[in-house]
């Protein structure tokens, strides 16, 4: 993400949340949703088969949440808190919830949800400072 | 949207909510999504120009809130209610502040702001529906 | 998809496809979108488990190009044939190639992915009519 | 994307071509998909406003081609070497197209529009990269 930062300081819109914890809170709903996606992929490939299907399908919505929420964090133009803080709510329990299932695998064993896990915490966290940054 | 109805009722997972319920969230997500493309882009054609960016920008976030939605309703394996809640909360009140926006400009004479609008109307309206049938 | 029509004919950049061709083009993609989506999750509920996992995958890829595909061909302004030939044409073949994949669980009775599967060869053939009118 | 490498090596799916191939292509779509979306923002925030227009339209088809694709190369699972080519013959032409637009602006001083240049031009090179790793 080596290219958010001098994007969103050269917009002429100027970003309605301290830059750095805007800089966080886009960098890591686009690094979770790669993360839930390859994830995904990763528990399809597990022989356990029927236990990974929670985790997989909470990992596709988590891909999704998280790019519609890196995708209007991105946007500084025309920024409507209101509608950015129901999606940063969405964000940050999606990513609870699905870190919460990735962490079940992650303690029999399986590599890649422990780094899903890493991934989904990162990014609720910064959802949530992000929220408590938000104007009004 | 030929295609929800019966892909859905063949699922082995049963839905959590009422499927017809259901089957007007997952196609007024997707039409919305596409509604809300395509006005921005007719937005952006308008001589107007600096007039339409609110639009434009809120289309941009419905789009993306939409779609993200429209995809998680259509999952019914593993269906998690407080993280589809959620969503459905996301959708519903980015629906309603750019269906705002788009009545704005259609009461100005914009034919595609005002179908937008009514997307936006009915989308939000059915994502109220299924936020009111989820268990839990 | 009852909005992209008027949407479409209300923007003041004109297409440069016939317009019904266009709409044609525009809908299959997002119909095979959600149908993908919904297909997936509906193999992932299916006991054979390990038989599904190509299945799934291909139509997670499908889904993925269809909605670029779609939001592409609803945007009218300043459109570019030369990456919408691109696109088009990995998703008719990405619906090809999913399509077959559907028809061998659809001889093996699986409901769902004889819908999918018509779903990807309705957006294979819009795709291949839009490439065929494409300026250039 | 600090986690690409440790999911994308836990997969028991092997990739179809070198790892650190395939990690520079997953992330510099996802880093191109994040730039586009977010100088197609600063586009809108320019004073100019109509000679924008297609580096918008651009950005917002990039952008969408580009998360299409890193997805795809995300999943390394029943990975299909044909559709994944047509996928990323898709992104490198649009990520060619669209740094050209991008370039444009960028010698008439609009910095964002030099960074969006650059993530376009580093996929473009990456997927070109992995397109001539692709078996078959």
């Amino acid at each position: 993400m080596t290219y958010a930062a001098p994007i969103e300081r050269a917009n002429l819109s100027k970003p309605s949340v301290d830059m750095n914890t805007l800089l966080e809170g886009i960098q890591t709903c686009f690094d979770c949703a790669q993360a839930c996606t390859a994830d995904a992929d990763a528990d399809l490939a597990e022989p356990q088969g029927h236990e990974m299907i929670r985790c997989i399908r909470l990992c596709l919505d988590c891909a999704d949440v998280c790019l519609a929420t890196g995708k209007i964090l991105s946007r500084q133009t025309a920024f409507d808190p209101p509608t950015a803080r129901a999606a940063l709510q969405s964000c940050a329990l999606t990513c609870k919830v699905c870190g919460d299932e990735c962490e079940q695998h992650a303690r029999h064993g399986l590599a890649h949800c422990q780094t899903c896990m890493e991934a989904c915490r990162h990014c609720e966290q910064a959802c949530t400072t992000v929220l408590s940054s938000l104007p009004g």
